[in-house]
């Protein structure tokens, strides 16, 4: 039997993430490669009762087909939601109800990408865009990025050298995998530039509201008067991610030609996880949620800048995350963090090599961290290990004996490199 | 502002179903017209039992992220039930879990679709592959089709025709529109000429399990050696579809693919969805609630027949299904069922004119019938509503006098007329 794929399958590989998670799901592993909130702090006993509720009160409607653009009342608490937050100007009709802000790229990618077209990005940006949209084999133009964000002069010169450029990507909230956020100034110059080469905006932000410190800042969605920016969100990080419930918010016509494409895709979303989301946030306070999640992961954080600090050898640099689940590693120039992962694999500790953020490859020294979804101990135990396997590196980088095993390795590793 | 989107998006339009059943909502109105089952027979209560035990006993997980591929227990079930019933020879490792068969169509043409590429399809066709696979942009070449399903012959020629047919997709049992079932004869003819001319074959079985009488037939992947039918299924029409649950059953490579692109689509199905259906399912007998649900279904089939026989004017054909949800009409020749819906729904009454079931478009003369959704008595009345208004009609045109406002309103819907 001849396979003839589709074209767009010859450079779609399975994302590292979710393979590394496979090796780490063993209870002995210390993993910061996932990006998982801790299961902890769901909701479980409000959302039986919310449950057990809609069964009991309109069951059949729950269990039924429903409208492709979401229920109802959670659209209109999405939209009152992102108005008080600084979120944009978007109604409740603007609003499509999406499995996840994942499926939002998926859509978004197919409402947008010709072969070739650009994609400008940060550098390094999200990996769970690259998979979405590698299948519509677009060209990624990485935009040269800082603490602030995307540099706005480089954001320029790539859009006016790439008129083909049909969207700029970003998550200008505790970036995944970066941890960085976007100050408010290159918020409102990257809309200046995006309407100067009138382009669109994919704007994700799923871990806006985990802030620990400072206050919150306008999307770049705020700024919008035309309509070009598209604002993916998520229940999953501030809630829970099992229900697999997120959105797109888009004016007209995006919006519409949006629904279309999710008709396609999978009609709808679950009509019972929607009515249990928009249940749950009629009858709890979100914002005490979050107020309990944040001290959590705000001690996390501070014991894995603690313990970097303190383990990690000279020449190591690290970001220092003011929210989310995320911090970024660079490593001495010439130490591989696959050949790191390998090593440290075998002490039970896990990490994302960060060659896999990068569309166009290479930056093979940086590594994610994840500090959201292990205890204290458990971070300044896996940091630990982490740093001693790191020295045994570094000694043997310096010695001129770089163990042959992790070498052979690191090979077969970057030929099964990801490019998502 | 430029909105320059993909050029997937020229033909694309929303789902003439779903901008009926927004029209249909009304609870006045007698809809034949969405797929919708009978909301009624749902396990309400069953599910909310467990549920209630799910979040109790394994909340957190429930709540949390877990693999692409889906709860290994539901994927063994999946495989067992197959196997149980002539599905075809797949093992728990070729299942994946997706949202509804929908996404099975979305993420099949991913993964095999150029554009130009040939998709063969029964004439008319499901809707929902036209609207999931148009974004790929193939070519639609619809196969000769009679009670018996595909004319193998015709197939043949046609394959021999077009060396880039990369998909044969049919629906064998009580097929949606025309709810006709494959002869045991054509599905082993369809897999030697699938064999002989290399193309994969998509077998789509959503009703298979609904069968009111006679007994019922192996699927067209049982026939299958090397590996090339993709076999797509679904809860909703068995047990509910507001959960989104549904699957993809195809072997290496085929499964891996299609993993990868699930990735890139949403992550994962709902992890309490999927745990809800797998416990339910261990918990229950599905086998007894469908021998719950087919008398209801015969009995409401029976009465849209019988209603036909005694209402519709002569030159009126319909099909006798022996299962599933639906039955396609056939108005005499020059008799428009865009027409006549909008004289319907004057009346109160809706279906799907069938137009929208064809790819390539035509047979503007034929209609669907859903029966699954309306009680018995509210069938009789709709029916004779319909003949009421297809008398109307008729006369009219005998007397040469179509109403001008009718013929209005026909070119306006032409002209929104969906591909899909």
């Amino acid at each position: 039997m001849t396979t003839r794929f589709a074209k767009r399958m010859e450079a779609l590989k399975a994302s590292e993430i979710r393979e590394i998670l496979k090796v780490t799901q063993r209870p002995e592993v210390i993993s910061f490669a996932g990006g998982l909130p801790a299961p902890e702090l769901f909701p479980v006993q409000a959302l039986s009762d919310v449950t057990r509720k809609i069964l009991e009160e309109e069951g059949t409607r729950a269990l039924q087909y429903s409208t492709t653009e979401g229920h109802p009342p959670l659209r209109s608490w999405i939209a009152a939601r992102l108005a008080a937050h600084g979120g944009g100007r978007f109604t409740a009709d603007d609003i499509l109800v999406t499995a996840g802000s994942q499926q939002g790229l998926d859509l978004t990618g197919k409402l947008f990408l010709d072969e070739g077209d650009v994609v400008l990005c940060e550098s390094p940006t999200y990996l769970g865009a690259i998979s979405a949209w590698n299948v519509f084999r677009p060209r990624w133009v990485e935009v040269p990025t800082d603490d602030e964000g995307m540099v706005p002069e480089a954001l320029g010169q790539l859009l006016g050298r790439h008129p083909n450029a049909k969207i700029v990507y970003v998550v200008p909230n505790f970036q995944n995998p970066s941890g960085r956020t976007w100050s408010l100034e290159r918020r409102r110059s990257l809309m200046e530039v995006a309407d100067r080469y009138d382009v669109f905006v994919v704007e994700d932000n799923p871990y806006g509201e985990l802030r620990f410190e400072g206050t919150s800042l306008p999307s770049i969605a705020s700024f919008d008067r035309a309509g070009r920016v598209i604002s993916l969100g998520t229940f999953s990080k501030v809630f829970c991610p099992g229900l697999r419930v997120g959105w797109v918010a888009a004016r007209s016509p995006l919006h519409e030609k949006l629904v279309v494409l999710k008709q396609g895709a999978d009609l709808q979303t679950s009509t019972l996880a929607q009515m249990q989301v928009a249940r749950y946030l009629a009858e709890n306070d979100l914002d005490q949620d979050i107020a309990r999640l944040i001290p959590v992961y705000r001690e996390r954080r501070d014991a894995m800048l603690e313990a970097l600090e303190k383990e990690m050898p000279d020449g190591v640099r690290f970001t220092r995350p003011t929210g989310g689940l995320f911090l970024w590693v660079e490593l001495p120039v010439g130490v591989s963090a696959r050949t790191l992962l390998d090593e440290c694999l075998r002490h039970n500790v896990a990490f994302v090599p960060g060659g896999a953020f990068f569309p166009n490859g290479g930056h093979e020294e940086t590594f994610r961290l994840n500090y959201s979804n292990m205890p204290v101990d458990r971070i300044r135990e896996g940091i630990r290990r982490l740093a001693s396997a790191l020295d045994q590196l570094l000694l043997k980088r310096d010695r001129g004996m770089v163990q042959p095993g992790a070498e052979a390795a690191l090979s077969a590793r970057a030929d099964q490199e990801s490019p998502d």
